[in-house]
């Protein structure tokens, strides 16, 4: 892959506040997806879950919870990033058996590395352990955004939102779930947007970085 | 751009956890860089600096401080993404500045957007805008990961060291800053490293996704 043409991807990818409606095409939808799929996360313990809503009543239902930004309903897909709210010994053991299996490993051999994330989970605090998963939910993030700049797929990620609001219209309390981030996903209508044909504002390379 | 060699890149990837001390060649090490520069973070606020270390005899101080982990000195370059511990109206006076140059629009007519980013600032506590800062450097760090992946650059993204130590080294508390990530770059040493042929572990898409 030409890598220029990933920064000229993310050149042309905004923070898009106007969609058209227009559907993504099902490959294109499912590469960004398998983008966030393949999301390292800390310890590989991918605390979330990931909720594509493309149901348009659902979608409607969001958007007073989401300050009736209208690329809630303009959007193809809105992305949910979910960041889990509880945290046990059970969910450790699962994810050793996936590495057990993924690896054709004895699952004892993982015995330290278990006992590196049960002990995270029992001494640190619940408020810690929702910070920490939700900081991996913007790895994610990242990489969706990347993977749709790639695929020509407009995004908007979106802390604007009530979080509490949305998480009642899923149900996501009873399922151990709170929602950190969105992403919403179609295409732009540049009319409509003010941002569309508006210069990126980035920090110079000067400014955001020092070199040692 | 193909998007499958994107999936193909981000599959190639792993946390690498033994390097060989190859150099990265200037073109690639800016086109992550790049990358990170283009990540987009909440308000466009940037609440964060990235520091990018090549100094073999700084990475040998960063070691005791990153448990001693080989990739901090094996690497070429190691990067600290340190958020903001400071926020004031300065600030966000001078973010929107930028915007009126870069957008050749009037400051004054930027006035309500930087209501609503001083009224974060304002009231907000300390703590909580910190998470904030985070969490977007988390967005980063996934941008510079995908990019690294694309250019055949291995990167292992740590939050396994010890911020004060860090900090300390780098003297970043006088200057407003506290290290929330690192990121090594360069490149595998196969036969050292036991993760080098092992399978990627995820959460399988039907585990890790709903749809709605």
């Amino acid at each position: 892959m030409e890598s220029t043409n990933l920064i000229k991807a993310l050149e042309w990818r905004y923070a898009t506040k106007r969609m058209n409606g227009q559907e993504i095409e099902e490959k294109k939808l499912n590469t960004i997806l398998e983008a966030i799929r393949l999301a390292p996360s800390s310890l590989g313990f991918t605390p979330y879950t990931v909720i594509v809503i493309k149901d348009k009543s659902l979608k409607e239902k969001l958007l007073p919870h989401s300050y009736n930004q209208p690329q809630i309903v303009e959007s193809d897909a809105v992305i949910v990033f979910a960041a889990w709210t509880d945290f046990n010994e059970a969910q450790v053991d699962k994810y050793m058996s996936e590495i057990a299996e993924k690896r054709n490993v004895a699952v004892e051999t993982l015995s330290g590395f278990a006992g590196n994330i049960k002990g995270k989970i029992n001494n640190s605090s619940k408020e810690d352990l929702l910070i920490w998963a939700e900081k991996q939910v913007y790895i994610a993030l990242g990489f969706g955004l990347a993977a749709a700049a790639v695929e020509g797929v407009d995004s908007t990620p979106m802390e604007g939102f009530i979080p509490s609001g949305v998480d009642e219209v899923l149900g996501l309390k009873e399922k151990g779930l709170t929602s950190v981030c969105l992403l919403a996903l179609g295409f732009r209508d540049e009319e409509k947007d003010f941002l569309s044909k508006a210069a990126k504002v980035r920090r110079s390379h000067k400014e955001l970085f020092s070199h040692i």
